[in-house]
């Protein structure tokens, strides 16, 4: 008889995370698909969510709230607030310093062999024409999150382009929230859904 | 013999027409063009621009600065600041105050009978993947202005999109400047005839 | 007989006076302190406050809203939002640009008689050792007015300083909020009570 | 004979302590003060200031630039940035994350039973009316770390305090700059001068 660990993977985020856990959200989701598929006790997955965090925030906080828990994978998905509250309340990240705390968070989970996957912040406004206030903003942190996934290693789930190219094809109105989003930023039942088979996808490979 | 009497044309907007209005600059470009063309005498250029204008600046002074000279034709180019303050120090201008004073601009010039053209914002940043931190602002006040100019029956130079369009040729390395600005907003040689040459074009047609 | 003329006063400013106009808003209050006094048909009191108002909104609507009612007195109080939303949506107004308007609206005022009291930003937050965020730009503006005040012969209602002193005396547990507003800057029934009293010492002297 | 170690001292900060490392700087004048006591020997000054720094780039650094040096006393100052960039660049420190992050350091250098010595930021802008724009949120952020310094058992600097009492003192005109600063924030001669006696006095007593 062969002896068997599932695998726990932490989910490391912010409000849309912390939603995720609930019920509807993305990684309860995962967890209804993964018992369709069959393997739902291959994985455990652990919501580690708090609204507002920034990429120090979970710097911050990552020994006790992820390597704790001795975590085999670690989505890392941060970055709405580190834009947002630039124009919110004055409080986002550099760029530059956000490129060094989200280093610094992977090279603490690579040195004790934990797999780790990235994702793009989504989207703070679902139009496609470019025309949400802090798009710029958001394509450029993408990209600083897709060239730390390259230089590092890392898996790499890009909603960012996932959002944009759902919307492209089923946002004909241009609207600024619901397709995905309840409010430009949060996941509505779809949002949750399209996370869920992205992550699934990535993880069943 | 015939009575002639020249088109003057008053350029109303920011720092990048106050230095339009300088050797090497877009009006001075303008100008040289005409001369070519053998109409230099058909139009009389001013240019209005005062370094650091929104909107609500040139509806404070074009009174004094613009109505006074009486212009047969005003160009309008606003929007950079009313966009880069925000996040430069905190005193940007609202998307709908933003529309609203320049739609009161359009009313006064209509009601003495000038012709007004309005541009779209060029650059704030010449990346062309819309990484500019400003692109998503830049690109909706864009379209607030081409929405006015489209309902205020207005010619529209859209150097937003002008500008996009000579970079996606001539910026395959995806520099934040030095193509058509010398420092990602204000206009370098290249800039200004390039605003020179789509100036003429829509005085000229 | 006498024939008589009430003196008839606008009250020009942001939600602050907006509220003012309603039911136990300090335009109110006034009314009845009149009529108290016996005084209430020598005066014809007009709330003319919108929400979200800066000082160039006051300015571009300033011939519909005050100019159009053929006022004796105007009394501006603006100014909150000039400082507020440089912190809450990066579209505050430069100190220098909120001079400038706040001169172009007196001078506009007093080239028809019309005679115009000024008001200081009362508070954005109630703590008396300035550690309310904004206190430093709220003083700024506040001694801007000041010196506009006496350079253009205006009264002023220094409600700042009221304000102020007011909670010096009342708030010895450094409340942010609850003592003159509900809120840090919306006025409760006290709030209303105390600039309604010194609004009719103004007028009444 | 006895055996004897000097007291290693890390300044632990942004571009004040970086430039207070150099020639003219605090740290260097406290060594010449020290020196003219004659107990130049008991003391070893460390440098570890880096210019933009923030409350949680002291965090990210900690290791490397503090614990690494093995220091008997570190004297953290840092905040100037944390609320000035939340109008420069839009990126300061929520007030809640910088007492969190601040309180992080102190536990961390605690736990190795170093002596931690708290400063509060001095200024931006000279001002003794409490006129200067960040005046509010320098005010509650120094109060932040007077509480924390209580709580924690650490020693406090109070440069807050001590150069407002100065230009109370130095400062008639109202000037912005040039009593104790070149520029609103970083220290001329004179500033680095009595923050230079101040750290002396509060090291030796």
């Amino acid at each position: 008889m062969l002896s068997f660990k599932a695998k726990r993977i932490v989910f490391f985020g912010d409000s849309i995370t912390e939603a995720g856990a609930k019920p509807g959200g993305y990684i309860v989701k995962m967890g209804e698909t993964l018992a369709k598929k069959g393997i739902a006790d291959q994985y455990e997955l652990i919501g580690a969510g708090i609204g507002g965090n920034k990429v120090y925030d979970l710097y911050l906080r990552m020994d006790d709230d992820v390597l704790a828990k001795n975590p085999d994978i670690v989505v890392i998905w941060i970055g709405v607030n580190d834009v947002w509250h630039k124009q919110s309340s004055g409080t986002g990240t550099d760029a530059d310093k956000f490129e060094k705390f989200y280093i610094a968070i992977i090279k603490k989970l690579q040195a004790k062999n934990i797999k780790v996957v990235l994702c793009t912040p989504a989207a703070i406004g679902e139009r496609t024409d470019f025309t949400n206030q802090l798009d710029g903003d958001l394509n450029k942190y993408s990209q600083i999150i897709r060239n730390i996934a390259t230089a590092n290693n890392c898996d790499l789930v890009d909603l960012r382009k996932i959002f944009l190219d759902y919307n492209l094809k089923n946002n004909p109105e241009n609207k600024e929230f619901g397709i995905l989003t309840r409010d430009r930023v949060h996941l509505n039942d779809q949002g949750n859904q399209l996370v869920a088979d992205k992550m699934v996808e990535m993880l069943v490979k």
